[in-house]
């Protein structure tokens, strides 16, 4: 039996990694448009309206937005991973309460919902005889046949929000990073895109690695949603002036 | 048997309005959060910044964040809801081809799981053989109890991402139409505060209104996390001056 346990184990459920992986990449992009917005809108605004401006508004806005939403987002994933393990545990209490008190009724239930998943009605009739003589792992079949719902109860809500809030951060940080370093102009602006791409294209790698889609896919996805966020943000900049 | 269907869809299925609700409360959160880091940074920066910063960079980067980060988090969800789906289509039609190839192996895999959800060998066997003989039933048990993928096939990602973005502006505008209105001063700050609070509340109300969870917690966490954020852009502002 051991292949089979090595096969259950390795080759399908998604390792924790994957799943801060996949806090990291979404955390990262959100980081990065926040930021990139901010300096493409400046860079839109020009030069006339920079000297109205002022330059150190790039880093003030840019850090104001970096650290708020940065903080936002990883709560936010904190607070709504949290609720939806709750939501998902009163569910399911809610059905093992109605498998308990009215078992015939959730066993009718079961026979036509495994019906409408294609199973023959006498085959239907067993397994629905089998479940009801075991209520937990009806409730499991309930929660996915009749709710819809997956179970989020292995997950670590604290865990997901620190990945968001860190990746949030870091990648957010590098569409200013120029701007710390040079005078803020269309030159600066340039390395901060080309910096923001790079950054992006190492998302999309991530992702890529996350996932079971295409390399062009992930990589060009989430550069092209970068490219869109900037060009409307340097269009609101072009309108200001 | 009217009263059974009329139960299973009325009592269960999350409806797509409640579907939407969802992105229309987290879509309008961040876009709260991202204008509403910008008016707490530019009040923290305080009078005499704001001479030197202009009180027109509250628009212009108030915009441009309410924008582009809309632009994005609207498409973001879109291909992040698509790409799930195929990644669930791709793994279920793997799962299904290992049942075609392999059912042996597959059937042993079912037994195992069986067992460790609960249920005593015999019934684990019976449910098993039953599941062999129906391939695409037994791909979505795979699905949920050996990958643990909910099927979110029945999503409209086009839909969700607009949902999310035309949230993420409305929601977004509102701690930005005072300053529209009034002079960039400590009062105007004060009116947009209050606006905020009133909009985080409806969002509160509405999360509500779709979760199972109490009204309190849902209205004070999403009151809480804007004023975090809130309070965070404004030390960001301080440390500017």
């Amino acid at each position: 039996m051991t292949n089979l346990y090595e096969h259950m184990r390795d080759e399908h459920k998604i390792s924790p990694a994957q799943e801060y992986l996949r806090q990291i990449v979404y955390g990262g992009n959100d980081g990065i448009v926040t930021t990139f917005a901010v300096v493409a809108g400046f860079a839109g605004f020009g030069a006339e309206g920079a000297a109205e401006v002022g330059a150190i508004a790039v880093l003030l806005f840019g850090l104001a937005n970096l650290l708020a939403d940065g903080t936002a987002m990883g709560l936010g994933e904190f607070l709504s991973a949290r609720s939806e393990q709750d939501v998902y545990r009163a569910t399911r209490a809610k059905e093992l309460h109605e498998i308990q008190t009215n078992p015939e009724f959730e066993r009718l239930e079961t026979v036509e919902l495994l019906k409408d998943r294609g199973l023959p009605s006498e085959d239907a009739e067993t397994m629905a005889n089998i479940m009801v003589r075991n209520p937990e792992y009806m409730a499991d079949f309930m929660m996915q046949h009749e709710i819809g719902m997956a179970d989020p109860t292995n997950e670590h809500p604290a865990l997901n929000g620190l990945a968001t809030f860190v990746s949030f951060l870091l990648f957010g940080f590098v569409p200013l990073i120029p701007y710390f370093l040079l005078p803020a102009g269309p030159d600066t602006f340039v390395v901060s895109v080309i910096a923001t791409g790079l950054a992006l294209t190492t998302l999309g790698l991530l992702r890529w690695r996350v996932t079971t889609e295409g390399l062009l896919r992930c990589v060009g996805e989430t550069v092209l949603v970068g490219g869109i966020c900037a060009f409307v943000a340097f269009g609101v900049g072009l309108a200001f002036r």
